[in-house]
């Protein structure tokens, strides 16, 4: 029989409870009793049908907060797992089942080094906070977004903020998330006039009307990114105009576009500039908008400093500093004015069958939140 | 009880036979019956599904063919009708029920017009010739193409063609068509490379590749037209790209597109220059062409100067010859180097419920036919 490590062990208990979006079953019960035995102020926090918990340890500043989700996403076909998806257990040195990556193992390895550094800083500078929702990967209304409105309605400071999401691509610690784009939606209409192919002159083409303008808004250059964003990109995903039949010229043109956007550009300032293209071209055109998330950056200072020197000091890694792929929820704590980074396990299998993660990587991903403590609040 | 006119107790007996395309219902046989009592050597000609005949009076040329339809489109919804559409009639001085414009009435009033020419002629001049089928309205694969085909087997010689489609707009005779635009159809398909709008640098987006060219092809000019006909006309009728899903960059984008051409243009030509749009746009595309007919052109000359003196004649109008609107048989027979002009009633109520003409233009036909008959074979 195999002894886990503490991190492994608490993992699989989490693990085994089967907390898909947004049922919490008992995960953030069993944190909040190992953070209250560390000496942690607790506050449940159930928002409609979502639970949430914020917990803190002492009550100056600078605030160090873990921030992550104990729902996971549905497991997809159980036949095809090689084993339960919550029959959590380490086999060849992987931790296998589902939220091994995304992201038990990070709240695991976060508690794990918190019980660590109370035990040997028990009078640590500042303060150390948890937010935890168990609606992260649902509509995520009720999650981390209302759990920080509450926070800044009582002005709670919080400057550094971890969150657990599986940041890493081959090896532990290669690549941090230090931001995120925005990214905006719009569902365009152009309306023309139908009518017959052979009478075009009675007719308006909402297709013809519209190539030169959509033609312009695939080229435009939106801005050229900084030194933390890839330029801001433009993305029709959808196109659709005409009857079905061949001799009818049709009267309206519909497309669902997206923008990932940088620092650099404004969520009215793209919509100002799409708009004036459209209005150049004579277009007779309407937008429903809907803004999925701003950007947010987390400038080099302390908490990458602290981050960047314990995954070289724990892997012997240079990290990475990225703004790339989806959205997370580090998007609304950034509003707080916190300086945000996701560190994380391997990536490669989440939201998969047979998720997985090796077993070392949370060992080790525990001693770097357990060396950025140090580093922040010793 | 009205005593109704030659043309128009004819133009009533094939109403009366619901010959829905491609099925006859015995108008050919009525029609041959009074052809062959006036002289007419007969032979029909079972094409597949198809009830054509050709018919002929005089071995000599120059040769004078009628050619038209039997078969109707379907009636719509029958309560729709204020008769039904088969039950042919003369009302406040309107004639009736489906096919009463399109085309029963042209051929009623073609059979009485050569049967007082022949009686009034007997030793006419070059020859008269019928051309019918029962498939204008549907597929018209073994309709009039498959009947000119046989034609121009044998080398049969056709001089003159008049068609008894419908040509006249509000009044009878005000307009005559002396040649269609072709018509030729494009299913355009562009290929990009599918991935997640999140990184569009994995993909290829279809629609950013395509719009520059569809504006290009949009504002083509693709000839200027000429005397007989107004410039070539493009329209993209369907244009379709993307999976539904706005974070996804399609892989394709697909388009249905019709050319109206003039005799300015060729089809090799116009497929040519479409085609070297999107090279020059560095696109990865494929075309499905399909012709659905060629151009074609009477100038004018002896048919059109007998049609027009007629008009003239009988109506006191100014008939106008024009090239618009749709595609008809004409286009098969023209391609026997024949000179072909449509003649026949007000189509203001074609291919809809309650279907009429007015009854006395019916008669008013019967003459036009009748002295353009005198104008080039008495
Ligand atoms: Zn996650
Ligand atoms: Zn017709």
């Amino acid at each position: 029989m195999t002894i886990l490590t503490p991190t492994l062990e608490l993992a699989c208990e989490l693990i085994r409870r089967p907390s898909v979006t947004p049922v919490d079953e008992g995960c953030q019960a069993l944190m909040m009793k190992r953070l209250e035995a560390a000496g942690f102020a607790l506050e449940p926090m159930r928002i409609e049908n979502v639970d949430n918990f914020w917990a803190r340890r002492g009550s100056e500043g600078p605030v160090l907060c873990f921030a992550g989700h104990t729902d996971v996403v549905p497991t997809g076909p159980v036949e095809a797992w090689q084993n339960g998806p919550f029959d959590a257990q380490v086999k060849d040195g992987m931790l296998l089942g589902r939220g091994a990556a995304d992201m038990k193992g990070s709240l695991a390895s976060m508690i794990i080094a918190v019980e660590r550094f109370v035990v040997d800083h028990p009078n640590h500078k500042g303060a150390i906070a948890f937010l935890i929702t168990s609606d992260e990967e649902g509509p995520a209304l009720y999650g981390t977004r209302a759990v920080v409105e509450r926070l800044r309605a009582r002005n709670e400071r919080l400057d550094w903020c971890i969150v657990g999401e599986p940041s890493s691509t081959t090896l532990l610690g290669d690549v941090v998330k230090n931001g995120r784009r925005g990214s905006l939606n719009g569902k365009l209409t152009i309306r023309g006039k139908q009518g017959h192919v052979a009478y075009p002159h009675l007719a308006r083409n909402p297709i013809h009307l519209a190539a030169a303008a959509l033609a312009e808004l695939a080229a435009e250059q939106w801005d050229a990114g900084n030194d933390f964003f890839p330029p801001t990109t433009f993305q029709i995903s959808n196109l659709n105009s005409g009857t079905g039949a061949n001799n009818v010229i049709p009267g309206e043109l519909s497309a669902l576009f997206n923008f990932r956007f940088s620092t650099e550009s404004t969520e009215e300032g793209l919509k100002a500039r799409v708009e004036a293209i459209l209005n150049k071209h004579g277009l007779d055109w309407h937008i429903d908008w809907s803004l999925s998330g701003l950007p947010f950056i987390t400038e080099p200072g302390e908490l990458l400093d602290a981050i960047a020197s314990s995954i070289q000091a724990v892997t012997g890694r240079t990290t990475e500093a990225s703004t790339s792929g989806g959205t997370s929820d580090g998007r609304f704590i950034a509003t707080l004015g916190t300086q945000v980074v996701e560190v994380g396990p391997v990536n490669a299998t989440i939201h998969q069958v047979n998720e997985r993660v090796l077993a070392s990587d949370l060992d080790l991903l525990t001693e770097v939140y357990y060396q950025t403590l140090v580093r922040l609040l010793a």
